[in-house]
C-alpha cells in the first residue's frame, strides 16, 4: 500500500495530526476494559512481566489493588495470593489502556475513557491520586484504600454526571493546545491544563443535583492536584498513537513503555511485537529524607507522552520543569527540545509552544533517526521508592535503551526483504 | 531622611519587594470609598478631567453608571445630568482607587479590596464585566446595565462569602508568581492567574448556602472571563505602589495613568502633585469590523500594572501576548523588555520569569533614566472605541509621552534646590 517508510510514515503524521481525542466518559475500569470483568486480573504499565520480575511500587500497587478489591484482607494476604499466582496480569498497552508508575489498575477503579473524534478509536488511564503516597508510587496503606474508595465512589461519579451535561465531552486538544502555551510539557508539568480544566468542569460540578459536601470535595481535590490532566494526556496520547498505529508500515514508534526492567517500544510497521531492552534509572531531584539511591528504575506508562513529542521532548515549553526534574534552566530545556528535534520526523501544528518561537512540539519518533544519530529519546518522570508501600521520592529525566530502537530496526529491514 | 536620590530609591524598592497584597474583601464602591457614598460622584481613570474634555468611551461609560444608579431613566436625561455639571467627577487615584479604562465606578458597583499584609494599606478596583460591549470600553445599553445588576446582585456577595471562608483572602503575591510562569504578563494577558484563581475559590463557592443556579452562573461567569484578574493585578499594583509612595523622596514613578487626553504619573519624591502630558493612541489589532481609525487615545488607570514593572515590561513572560497586541514573537517579545530593563532600576525576586532565564520582573521605574535614555514605558493596553456606546474594538500597545517624565524631572531638581 504504501511504497516506501517514507511514504508511510507521511500517512501516520497526517494521522497524528488529524486526531482529535475528547474525554467522554468515567466509567469503571471493568466496563471500558472488559476482560477486567472476570476473574483476578490486573492491568500493568510496561511490556509483559511476571510477578517474580516486578520490581518494588509495582508491587506495592498491585498489594494495593488485591486488597482495594476484596481479594485479601491484609498485606500478608495479598502478597501469598500473588506470589501463589492466582492473579493474571495484562499489561495496559494490550488492552487500549495506559496507567502511570505501576500502572496497575483493577476492575472496580474508574478510568478516564478518551475517544478519538475522527478515527473513532477509544484508550482508558486511570484517575490521578495526587501526590505522595499514593499507589501508582507503591503505596498501598490505609490512607491509600480510602482515596481510592471515595474516587471510585465519589469522584468518578461527579466527574461523570459533570461530563454528560458537557455535549460532547472535553476537547482535549484544544485545552493542551492553550495549556502548552502556559508552561506544561503534560508529563511532569500539567498544572496549566489541570487548571484550564476546572474551569470547564467547576460550573458544571456545581450545577449536580447531589449533596454539596460531595461537590465541594471534588473541587477541593481537583483544584489542588496540579497533575490531574497527566492520565488524560496519557490517554490522549495512547489514542492518538492507536490511531496513527492503524498505518502498520513506517519505521514511527507508536508506543514506549516501562514495566522497571524493560524498556518496551511497538513500532508502526512492526505491530504489536514488543522490542525491549533494560531500563535506566532516572537521575533527578528527591523530596527531603531520599536520595538517588532510593529510586527505582525507570517505570510507567507515561511515556506514551514521549511517544506522541511531549513530555520531554517539549522541555522547552516548560522551563520552569527543567528545575523541577533537576535539568538546569533555559538554556538546557531548550538544548534538550533542540536534540530531541533530530530523532522526531515533524512538529505538531497543534500544540505550538510560544518559548520555541511558536514552534510546534515534536511528533513521529523515527527509529531511524533514533539509531543513526545514538540520540535516544529523554523522558520527564516521577520516581518512584525501589520499595513496595513508600511511594514517589523525587522527579528527574531518564533515557530510553538504544538497543531496543536497534532490535526494532532489525525486524523492519528484515521484514522489508532487507537482511543485514 | 535620606541623603541622596539613590537612597531613597533603594528604600522605595525595599518596599516593593515587601509588599504582600491579599484580596480580602468585595465591597460596594460606596462603602470602600466613603467619599461616593453622599451625592452624585464618579471616580474616573487618570489624572483629573472634566466632562467637556472626556473622550467617547468615558462618557459612555458616565452615562452607564448614570442609568445603573437610577441617576436618569434614558440616555438622553443622563446626558443631559452631566452636561448640566450635575455629577462631580473624582479621579481613582485620589481615592485610593483605580479603575480600567474609563475607570467609571459608582457608589453601587462592588470593587475588589486588596489590603497590603505588611504595610496595612489598601486599595481598591471594579470589577472585571468580560469583554465585547462592556462599560469600561464605554458601552451602556440593556445588556451592559443587566450585567452590571447581576454583577451588584449575585457575582458580589457570592464572591464575598467565598472569601470570608478563606482565612486572610487571597495572597495574590503568590498566585502572581506562579502565573507569571504561565505566560501572564497581568495586563493584557490573566488567563493563567484568572484560572488559578478559579481553583482556589471553586471549591468554597461550591460549598455556599446560596441557590445552586446562582453559584453555577458564577463559576460560569469566573469559568469565560479570562481578564477577571486584570482587576486584581491593578488593585494589587496600586495597593504596592501607593505603599512604596509612603517614602516621600527618590525618582520613582508611583502611578501612571491615563485619561483618555492627558498621561499623568506621579513621583515618589514629588507626592501627589500630577505631571501630564497628551496621550498617545495605541496601534494594534482590532476585532473584525474595526481598524485604527476606531481607536480612542490612550485611556485607563490600567498602567499601574507598567508602574510597578508587569505588563508591557514583562512581556517576555507572555509571549503569546506580543501576538495578540501586534508586536511580533517571542524575539520582539525580549526586545521590549531588554529595552524596559534599561529604565527600571531593578528586578522583582517574587515575579522570576522562566522565559527570561529565571529573571525577575522588572521594578523601580526611575524618571532620570526615562529622560537620559528618551525610552519611554511601553504599555500593553485595550483598545477602546472613540465613540460612546459602542465598547472594545482591538489590543495594541502604546507609550507613555515623555514630556511628564521631563516636567517631573525639572520639578524634582527644583525640589532638591538644583535649578536648571
Amino acid at each position: 500500500m504504501y511504497s516506501s517508510i517514507a511514504q508511510a510514515n507521511e500517512a501516520i503524521i497526517e494521522r497524528i495530526k488529524a486526531a482529535r481525542p475528547h474525554w467522554i466518559a468515567v466509567r469503571p475500569a471493568a466496563e471500558a476494559v472488559p476482560v477486567l470483568a472476570q476473574g483476578r486480573k490486573l492491568l500493568h504499565a510496561g511490556p509483559p512481566i511476571a510477578w517474580a520480575q516486578m520490581t518494588g511500587p509495582m508491587r506495592g500497587a498491585c498489594i494495593g489493588a488485591s486488597l482495594f478489591e476484596g481479594w485479601a484482607a491484609t498485606q500478608a494476604d495479598a502478597l501469598r495470593l500473588l506470589e501463589a499466582g492466582e492473579v493474571e496480569f495484562i499489561p495496559c498497552h494490550h488492552v487500549g489502556a495506559v496507567g502511570p508508575m505501576g500502572g496497575i489498575t483493577s476492575a472496580n477503579m474508574p478510568v478516564l475513557v478518551v475517544r478519538d473524534t475522527v478515527h473513532g478509536n477509544q484508550a482508558c488511564c486511570n484517575l490521578n491520586e495526587g501526590i505522595g503516597k499514593v499507589m501508582r508510587f507503591g503505596a498501598y496503606g490505609d490512607d491509600v484504600q480510602q482515596r481510592l474508595c471515595w474516587m471510585r465512589d465519589t469522584l468518578a461519579p461527579v466527574l461523570q454526571a459533570a461530563l454528560e451535561t458537557l455535549d460532547g465531552g472535553v476537547d482535549l486538544t484544544a485545552l493542551m493546545a492553550q495549556a502548552i502555551t502556559m508552561g506544561d510539557e503534560f508529563h511532569q508539568r500539567n498544572i496549566a491544563a489541570s487548571a484550564l480544566l476546572l474551569r470547564v468542569l467547576a460550573p458544571a460540578i456545581t450545577a449536580l443535583d447531589r449533596p454539596k459536601t460531595e461537590l465541594a470535595a471534588v473541587l477541593r481535590f481537583l483544584s489542588v492536584t496540579d497533575q490531574f490532566f497527566l492520565n488524560l494526556a496519557m490517554a490522549y496520547s495512547k489514542a492518538v498513537m492507536d490511531a496513527a498505529a492503524e498505518i502498520k508500515a513506517g519505521s514511527i514508534v507508536t508506543a514506549m513503555t516501562r514495566n522497571g526492567r524493560e524498556f518496551g517500544i511497538r513500532v508502526s510497521g512492526l505491530g504489536d511485537r514488543w522490542f525491549t531492552a533494560p531500563v535506566n534509572t532516572p537521575q533527578g531531584l528527591f523530596f527531603t529524607g531520599y536520595s538517588q539511591a532510593d529510586a527505582n528504575p525507570d517505570i510507567g506508562d507515561s511515556a506514551i507522552t514521549e511517544t506522541l513529542g511531549i513530555g520531554g521532548a517539549a522541555m522547552i515549553a516548560a522551563p520552569g520543569v527543567t528545575r523541577f526534574v533537576g535539568a538546569g534552566g533555559m538554556g538546557a530545556a531548550l538544548e534538550t527540545s533542540e536534540e530531541m528535534e533530530e530523532i522526531y520526523l515533524d512538529h505538531n501544528p497543534l500544540l505550538q509552544i510560544p518559548s520555541w518561537d511558536f514552534k510546534g512540539a515534536c511528533l513521529g519518533l523515527d527509529i531511524r533517526r533514533v539509531v543513526e544519530t545514538g540520540i535516544t529519546p529523554l523522558i520527564n518522570t516521577g520516581i518512584a521508592h525501589r520499595e513496595a508501600g513508600i511511594g514517589q521520592v523525587g522527579a528527574g529525566t531518564v533515557r530510553a535503551p538504544l538497543p531496543c530502537f536497534e532490535q526494532a530496526l532489525e525486524a523492519l529491514a528484515e521484514a522489508q526483504g532487507i537482511t543485514a
